[in-house]
């Protein structure tokens, strides 16, 4: 697949790398001389976050190519993303240069945050495929995009584009109704007049109003909205008891909305030197990576928790996998160890010091006896059927590092099998060079789920595991295995 | 120290478990006959989601009493916290009431959202100790506390305010300029009023409003407010450039917050059936616990990249160690494992058996040892110097099961430490029946990173844990330690 970016700012650069990392090829359109050192910047602070997010590999990255016209980047793209300054003139000057010469099939999407999709697409040849496609900076880690297509957009254009959103990790809100600034712009809008004036009439520094938010009601906004919060302020009596109770309060005399403040010069030098004294102490860059750092940390938290926006990349996960199918390895009937899992080392399983977390090496190996239980017969239905190995104990030991993005394999060496005992030796490589990285001993005993007793397991399996203990009992027993912790 | 909380409901019930869990006897005051079942209830959240927070001990909790009128309640208290209904005259009334029984020195909190400070003083025999004192729901999870003394407010008075509002873990900001609503609620008024309209209009559904607010924006401002993420936005153009940018969409017709939407019957269904539809599967104390367990990732995320709220957590917890006041923090000398991390077992953890996947248990091992080094000195500008400790080999023992959510501890055994190394032996208990669930025995080497040769830690750490192993010697050796696997 192939996207065409116009316009290579902080969003068109947001764009580039999105696509870039799942796979896409990108090809940017820029007139400016800095293109090359700017997408370089994003691409950078992209690369080392995005990634993070995943538990199963990413696709191989897609080729980049900065291109002279518009013309040249259109050529052959599946998507175009317009990302030019908000003026509806220059607007319709690059849409007509990008009608005239991309595919039929393209999706022609608009990073607009104000434009109605109507008023983008006057004067179209093909409006049906012109739609907003609003996203949020960073564009790399947020997943949210609206999706306006309005009333002269076509429905299975828009379907199609929404897939292809989803391909590459978003989650497009499809705006039904048409509608200046589409739904979040609106919020910010309202929260930004207010902020201007709470810090025109000294009642609060930027910084005061930054801390308000990010101590109080963003945080819960990290993971409900606005209406599933206050559902909980209403308590077990219910939404609309809590619209009653707080609805007085919006005749209240307590906004300056209707009005607008003007923004003089007077107002963006306070603004602009209390934005100093509050983050002047870091580089635009460093800010960058802090929170790129923070939303990575944020979204792999509710990941683990299944929630908003961690739902959604568990989702991405499994449409990630489905395409790669999950490494199944190798393994043939020497008397070599067997061959389990074949991967690259995580982004996210490197640690603040450069190393990879220690219980990813333990993730890694218990990976890999699933590989191994699967390997001999035991499938998801013998779990189901109530009987399952269960680790009694593991010796790990920790010999060499690894960093992101390295290719690994795994190996097992069977020490024992009986009906109702396993003791395995599995040993992680570095594929590059062969070298070891660790070990784990194990023993795991064959369990009847329902009352926790060891039983024997069934035979088909046993006899798979004794052949491998028979067939390893030639190699060279681990020096380690049977070693204590602090032996010498 | 003694708090009163007139008025418990979800915001005075939030006030008496953070008073409570940070130590303070608590009582409470309010005349529903369901009051205690629904602090019970609050408690139950708080109790399993504030000390998930702390990486020192938390004091010991407090006694709450629940009391039959005012005057019973504020009784030899140091702070009162009023949370009744938004009504002025009522707000007077108790306030009467309470400077009719309490002591002279104590503090007379509102957790009124709305009224100035100036408007609770009117008529009060002693005004300048009656201040504003906002919170967030939960009020035992996130830390902001809008602090408006007026002009009628004595600054001695609002400074010990603020101590002690620090001192159980909360932010307070103090809104130099008294007006209505203080800050973040002009901001909530803002969006909400702009989302009854979308709501009204169909432009969206509550759900769609959530979303947009929960994958775009509400991440952003979860770690930066609005003025921190526009920096970025900016660029290295800086915050000037950026509002002269923005500055022009403030006049576009982009809002209809000039007008307010009546909210009569019809509308008031509409949001609760479209809250029903989005968010009805789940039961409000199923809510409650999700937000909580969410809420504390990210925050626990924050403080591990100690920044915003997360900043705060750890001042806090410095705050709580330098109290407690022993070598390594415990609180207490005696030969007893150290305790470690209290925590629950998040539902990402449970395997597809419904048991918790191994190398979870790993990873409850992995930061525990994150804690033990943190309270000995060695924090993350101690690693960012050239120095921590590697995991050399590990010994882990399963011994029962655990389901999702269940409150879990650790703690530590120290075998050996000298300059070089540290023989450690981690458990980790139900803390319902303290049984014990898994063990890990470790072997760390204290290394310097860039030559990767094993050298001396740093004398103050190399001390705290050798004391640790002093006194840990008069405990039993564990029986598994020095255990290899598959003996007997």
């Amino acid at each position: 697949m192939k996207a065409a970016i116009v316009g290579g700012g902080v969003i068109g650069g947001g764009w580039a790398a999105r696509f870039l990392l799942y796979g896409w090829d990108v090809a940017v359109f820029d007139p400016s001389p800095k293109i090359g050192s700017q997408l370089e910047a994003i691409l950078t602070n992209a690369g080392r976050s995005l990634p993070a997010l995943a538990d199963v590999p990413m696709p191989p990255r897609g080729k980049l190519s900065l291109v002279a016209s518009i013309e040249d980047a259109v050529a052959g793209a599946d998507w175009v993303q317009e990302s030019v300054p908000e003026d509806l003139a220059i607007k319709h000057k690059v849409i007509a240069e990008i009608e005239a010469h991309a595919p039929a099939r393209a999706i022609l999407g608009s990073s607009t945050s104000g434009f109605k999709p109507s008023q983008l697409q006057e004067g179209a040849q093909e409006p049906g495929r012109i739609l907003v496609a609003h996203p949020f900076n960073p564009v790399y880690l947020l997943p949210l995009v609206e999706i306006v297509a309005g009333a002269g957009g076509d429905v299975a254009a828009r379907d199609a584009a929404c897939d292809m959103l989803r391909s590459i990790g978003m989650a497009p809100l499809i705006v039904r109704q048409e509608i200046d600034a589409h739904i979040a712009d609106r919020f910010l809008e309202a929260v930004w007049r207010e902020a201007l004036w709470l810090v025109k009439d000294d009642v609060a520094t930027t910084e005061e109003i930054d801390d308000a938010i990010r101590y109080g009601f963003g945080l819960r906004w990290a993971q409900m909205g606005m209406f599933e919060t206050y559902r909980l302020a209403g308590g077990e009596e219910g939404m609309a008891h809590f619209i009653r109770q707080f609805g007085p309060c919006l005749s209240w005399p307590w906004t300056k909305l209707m009005d607008v403040p003007e923004l003089d010069e007077e107002l963006v030098d306070k603004i602009a030197s209390q934005s100093d004294a509050q983050s002047g102490q870091y580089s635009i860059r460093e800010l960058e990576a802090i929170r790129d750092r923070n939303l990575v940390g944020i979204l792999r938290t509710l990941k683990e928790r299944n929630w908003g926006a961690g739902k959604l990349l568990n989702e991405s996960d499994a449409r990630l996998a489905e395409r790669a199918r999950s490494p199944a390895g190798t393994g043939d009937a020497d008397a070599a160890p067997l061959r389990l899992l074949e991967s690259t080392v995580l982004p996210a399983w490197i640690d603040y010091n450069g190393h990879m977390t220690e219980f990813r090496y333990v993730q890694v190996f218990s990976d890999s006896s699933e590989v191994l239980f699967r390997r001999v017969g035991m499938h998801d239905e013998y779990v189901e059927s109530g009987f399952s190995y269960y680790t009694a104990e593991t010796h790990n030991q920790f010999y060499d590092e690894v960093g992101a993005d390295e290719p690994y394999y795994t190996t097992v060496q069977v020490l024992l099998a009986d009906p109702k005992r396993l003791h395995v030796f599995f040993r992680m490589h570095a594929a590059a060079d062969d070298r070891l990285l660790a070990t784990l001993e194990a023993m795991y005993l064959h369990v009847e789920m329902a009352s926790g007793k060891v039983v024997a397991a069934a035979d088909a399996a046993t006899e798979k595991l004794m052949a491998l203990a028979e067939l390893h009992a030639a190699l060279e027993k681990p020096a380690s295995a049977g070693r204590f912790v602090g032996q010498r």
